[in-house]
């Protein structure tokens, strides 16, 4: 199909695919004459991986390209390919570097195989900073609780990751990861809503008359 | 204490401390002359609620004076208290307004008693909306696992607010709710990267040589 039907099939205007041909982001077409490139069913879906990479995963042009680069890269080993994937992804770390040792302790009493230098380990240590800075108590067995349905959760994001097509397992981990975060917190957040509606509240408090 | 005592007690500078005090986040000292007011404990546990606010959990001033103002009211029923704090706690909504039918059905099979308005139904709708445009297959067995593990966490999440004392109750609340997000997030990409350690993956996919 010529940029125009790709534009039409997709709803992406001529101009953002141009712009992501010339990002590197889409593989070109085939040129079928000086002027025009002929695109395929492959170019629609990348679109649509592109979309939500940028859109609702919140990925910038450069974070983008990285992890497409893993996707298109057949030269990694399946595991190799999908850590490659997921350690481009971007997670919201601050500046400084946090203390690290809190977080690993947790992660070692777990008995989880994770490596010290993976950006999850220094979101989770600067979480705890902050809690325990509020005055929240982030006792054992409150993060326990977490650390046992984070891992229910995950093993099984994982076990339904399909093993048939690379492409379609890197697809599957960066869509997966980034896209289906926003679904647990706002599902977090809405049983919050269900529970205290459900739950008997008190009509005021203990220090309330 | 005079406010240079405040300061070096919390690690927050003088400047910093005024200019909440101007944003009307923490309120005034008790006035022991003309230039000169008293604080006391009360404003310190407020300048760490106030900090982990605006860092870890990524409030703007004008939103942490809205759920500082929810925190301040005692007007309100406990629940309503915990109701307010909660809505004016920040959770990314694109600007357009998603089409919520699909996530109010699965709500609604669930069995699950939230306002349709709530914040996070549009976030749910619009991240399933993001998942069906990648191709990625959204099954009810998939968001009914992800339901099951939310439901599990928040019920708990609730159980454990303390409820003998109103402010207490709204700053477990907002505390709980903005800091144990990335906590969960990480923990989840964690989880991941165990379980692939673990599990025996193939050296090469289904359509590798």
């Amino acid at each position: 199909m010529r940029i125009s039907e790709l534009s039409r099939r997709t709803g992406v205007p001529v101009g953002t695919v141009k712009y992501y041909l010339r990002e590197g982001l889409l593989p070109s077409g085939e040129l079928t004459s000086a002027t025009q490139a002929h695109y395929d069913e492959l170019h629609v879906s990348r679109l649509a991986l592109i979309r939500a990479l940028l859109g609702t995963g919140g990925l910038s042009i450069s974070t983008a390209r990285e992890v497409l680069a893993a996707v298109d890269n057949p030269a990694l080993s399946a595991r190799d390919m999908i850590g490659a994937a997921h350690s481009a992804l971007p997670i919201t770390v601050a500046d400084e570097r946090p203390d690290l040792s809190e977080a690993l302790a947790h992660l070692r009493r777990w008995g989880w195989q994770v490596h010290d230098e993976s950006p999850a380990v220094s979101v989770l240590a600067q979480a705890l900073q902050a809690l325990r800075l509020a005055g929240f108590d982030t006792s054992n067995s409150m993060l326990d609780r977490y650390a046992a349905s984070a891992h229910e959760i995950g093993a099984q994001d994982v076990a339904e990751v399909p093993m048939d097509s690379a492409a379609e397992a890197v697809r599957y981990v960066v869509i997966g990861t980034l896209l289906l975060e926003p679904v647990l917190l706002s599902l977090r957040r809405l049983a919050h809503e269900d529970v205290s509606t459900r739950r008997p509240v008190p009509l005021s408090f203990g220090d309330q008359p």
